[in-house]
């Protein structure tokens, strides 16, 4: 049996609820989805109190399956005004299987005057405690604090000062496991949906004693090797083990859709010196700190991740990932990884989505506000964020807000949320996927980039786009890493072996994509009744008008074929 | 017969078309709405070169009607995203009518790194001159600019620096009887489509020898004489030719629904320092250049504008009128009508909506950028607007995008549009009228307060709201001012016997009334086809939650009530 902890933020009060046994495969962002459509009100206020945040363990968390700990965080998005999950990395995932917990959900609101409140929860009592004592402080600076006071193998979840002024290009962070806040559930602004419900920070403490139950263990200890081999025998997946994901930039500037210049171009001259190659050879160099094949969570046989060292050896960031290179990086045309580490830490300093905020960084260049490849001007800028001057508050709200107050019309976001790191004029797969996702534009559940024969014809995108779609969504209904789908994407057997092991469920390929189109008609019925209409989901005017140089291509997708990849 | 004088601002050409005949009753909002109904694609980008701009003058524009010569200017609206017809007083109706135009359009767009100009409209030719040399000026400065040009009596149209960059709340300014381009089509964000298309200003110059042809003149004369006698008998219109539209200052403070403090109160202790006899008496003593009973066009029998003059008798600001007085004002606890009238003046210079910025500014000090009554640190923020700062581009995106940027969430607007100067908790009557605009909260053409028996209550304001809704747009649909409505409400005979003279068609009310709900459906239809649904016609989630406490209420009007009073 799972356990929800149902906690009030008005009354700080809470209280524990079971799954009923039909629910029970409902992990991830199936469950978060499932959540937010039962219990919040399309229509209301994404930062009001009718607003509730669930906290999402997966299917297999808890286990020695590599990659299986992804924690999705739910809501109503203050970005998008839609359906939100953002899933993230990191030990709080394991700690909340460790007490007995598939979800904890924050409810309601307590006036907005009220004092900052830290929720401690533990294998004896969930409690509140003041956090006046973060109040403005930076996530590193949070961070420290809160291990100091509860132990660096508690996972904690906080927010930056960002998210406390309620910006909505805010995510929350989940410690690593060194104790850093700095595993983020970045999109979608539901920082500031936690700092509304005034909740600075939550902690679930390292004394949880429920082990997984299995109705087959060894079986499943089997079977969780196999995945093992599957990821180390995956091209995919062992290259994300060298160089991480940095392995895109050249992937990218070869398909001619690296952002460069606010979207406007698909091609950075130079692009080697913020490539991967340059990466891993600079984190070698400098050695001191420095990580290459770095895992987030334990176990993961990927470890993607990495720890990115200054000058002196000393970690500047960590992890730094393509989404962060391309959007603080090309799209800001800077060649200059230790400007781009350095946007990535203040960005995490502040709390703020590195995608969402290097679009409007970029924005803000195509304004005027700076020059494009200045990496002062760009660290100023992130730091007029991490001040909350009315210039980086216009920031930390992100790309369509930022280009509205500033006066750009070529904003790269969709439904609100800025276009991550593949330019969608070059890649009509990943544009139909933009199109298609409930959340904003996004890329982790339908990505078609690898699998697109002719990226920029749109030819066949609508299915290609909804098989990915599935694929991806497959990961995040259970809860694991969106990287296991390439060792898994032609067979999930595996995957459903080790539910039926640990469960004793035996569910189909086709019964589980069932739950997961489910899941994809739930968001999107929760979208409309939210007031998005079939008129939200495109680009700016901009892409359909301009020609993006480096392929010729203008965007062609019509809103009867994105209609037809988000019908399920 | 009436022309249209079809501009393209890419080319720079220009060409003359004629109505067809069964189209020559068109006039004012009737006809602007018609044209961006037919011209321009709902979903496009309002700052794009699919949008148009119509400026449409009315039905007996040119004649010796008095208050018959207000400008329609409409298009979508870069502020809602929804359909908008935003006019003003001033000359610019009389001098297009004697060039024989009832309508300018302006259409497409030259790339946004074109130069600015001027399109110089005389008899003779339409000419596109260099507008280089206003760029970046304060609309004063542009307007005596103008005027040195092309002369005193000129009709000019020109837009604020904030414009320039198309931020959302600014408007456009046209000529006064003086030469003065004060008066303002400011709801909207029109001016930033006129900058999107690159026009800096538009002059129609006073070489037009068009005159009106009558069926019967003489009838006509008597007519227009009909009209005067009613104005000047009727008390409500009479209030307004001695004390203007300050005299809603009190009635608003009786009836608890003077905006006061971010909409947060609906009375304000110290209101008669700011209200209609303090505004008259200060006039008078001062005297200078100071003026009550002021015309906006001529003929008028209202008169109902003013010269605020400044401590020494000179020109401070002309008009400052009750909307602003509130939201500029009451709005932001100011208690001192030199304040009001600077703040006036600045957001006239820099060209920006004085309603959605008041309200922005409201939303700015409950976030604790200033302190409410703080006149020194309001006047501080006007002055950033014109000098373009970031948080002066925040206040001159409107209240609601600046809620959002300082993480505001009682945000007082409609469809993105600021309310005006009556708070809905207090008139429900209101309340259902700026829930039932198609162009975002709105007083002008459903004012039911001095009609509502209990304003508190939503009894019977549906059928209220769609009662004054058609009463006003009649005005509107006629190109005359709004206060002409209180001498025709319950018999318009005299407006459609003008008609009949001046034309020779015989419509009866009945025939003119469903023009009216024709016009409306299809604004409404404008916004459905732009993505704009049920659920966006809503107040904050504050407005429904927390008690105006003056009068005990909170909103309660429902989805489908609104929904009613937008059926037609």
């Amino acid at each position: 049996m799972f356990s929800m902890l149902r906690i009030n933020t008005a009354s700080c009060t809470a209280q524990m609820e079971t799954f009923d046994a039909k629910e029970f495969l409902l992990g991830g962002r199936t469950l978060s989805s499932y959540l937010v459509s039962s219990e919040v009100p399309a229509t209301c206020d994404a930062l009001g109190k009718k607003n509730k945040l669930f906290f999402c363990s997966g299917v297999l968390s808890g286990t020695a399956v590599s990659s299986s700990d992804r924690l999705s965080i739910g809501g109503k998005s203050p970005l998008t005004g839609g359906i939100k999950e953002s899933n993230a990395g990191g030990i709080v995932g394991t700690r909340m299987s460790q007490q007995g917990l598939r979800c904890i959900t924050l409810e309601d609101a307590p006036p907005g005057d009220a004092g900052w409140k830290i929720i401690v929860i533990g294998s004896e009592k969930t409690e509140f405690v003041d956090g006046g004592f973060l109040a403005g402080k930076g996530v590193y600076e949070k961070s420290a604090l809160l291990t100091q006071q509860f132990g660096v193998k508690a996972g904690c979840i906080t927010i930056g000062p960002t998210a406390e002024k309620l910006l909505s290009a805010t995510g929350i962070a989940c410690s690593d496991p060194h104790g850093v806040c700095s595993r983020y559930a970045g999109r979608g602004g539901l920082g500031a949906v936690m700092a509304s419900k005034k909740i600075i920070a939550m902690v679930i403490l390292n004394d949880g004693k429920i082990k997984p139950a299995f109705v087959d263990e060894d079986a499943f200890k089997a079977g969780a090797k196999k995945i093992v081999q599957l990821l180390k025998e995956n091209p995919v997946s062992t290259l994300f083990t060298k160089y991480g994901t940095a392995a895109m930039v050249d992937i990218c500037q070869a398909l001619k859709v690296l952002p460069t210049q606010n979207f406007r171009h698909g091609v950075m001259e130079g692009a080697e010196k913020i490539n991967a190659q340059t990466m891993y050879d600079t984190i070698k160099q400098r050695d001191g700190e420095g990580r290459t094949q770095h895992a987030c969570m334990h176990p993961c046989a990927i470890q993607c991740s990495n720890v990115y060292p200054d000058k002196d050896g000393r970690l500047l960031c960590s992890p730094v990932e393509y989404e962060t290179m391309a959007l603080m990086g090309s799209n800001l045309c800077l060649k200059d990884l230790d400007a781009i580490a350095t946007l990535n830490r203040i960005a995490n300093d502040a709390g703020v989505d590195t995608l969402d905020v290097g679009a409007a960084i970029g924005v803000a260049m195509e304004a005027g506000i700076a020059e494009f490849g200045d990496t002062t001007a760009a660290i100023a800028l992130m730091e007029e964020v991490r001040a909350l001057t009315p210039l980086g508050r216009i920031l930390a709200s992100g790309c369509k807000t930022a280009a509205r107050v500033l006066g750009v019309r070529h904003a790269p976001h969709v439904l609100g949320q800025a276009i991550p790191a593949y330019e969608p004029r070059g890649s009509k797969g990943m544009a139909m996927t933009y199109l298609s996702t409930p959340m904003g534009a996004d890329h982790t559940f339908g990505f078609t980039l690898r699998d697109e024969e002719v990226p920029t014809s749109k030819e066949g995108k609508v299915a290609l786009s909804k098989k990915f779609q599935v694929i991806g969504s497959r990961m995040d209904a259970m809860g694991m890493c969106n990287f296991v789908r390439y060792s898994v994407r032609n067979n999930m057997q595996p995957l459903l072996d080790l539910i039926q092991f640990r469960y004793g469920v035996d569910i189909t390929e086709v019964e589980f994509d069932d739950m997961v189109k489910k899941t994809l008609r739930i968001e999107h019925q929760f979208n409309t009744d939210a007031g998005i209409t079939a008129q939200d989901y495109r680009f700016t005017e901009t892409f359909y008008e301009e020609v993006q140089p480096e392929t010729g291509e203008v965007m062609d997708i019509t809103d009867e074929e994105s209609a037809l990849a988000r019908k399920w």
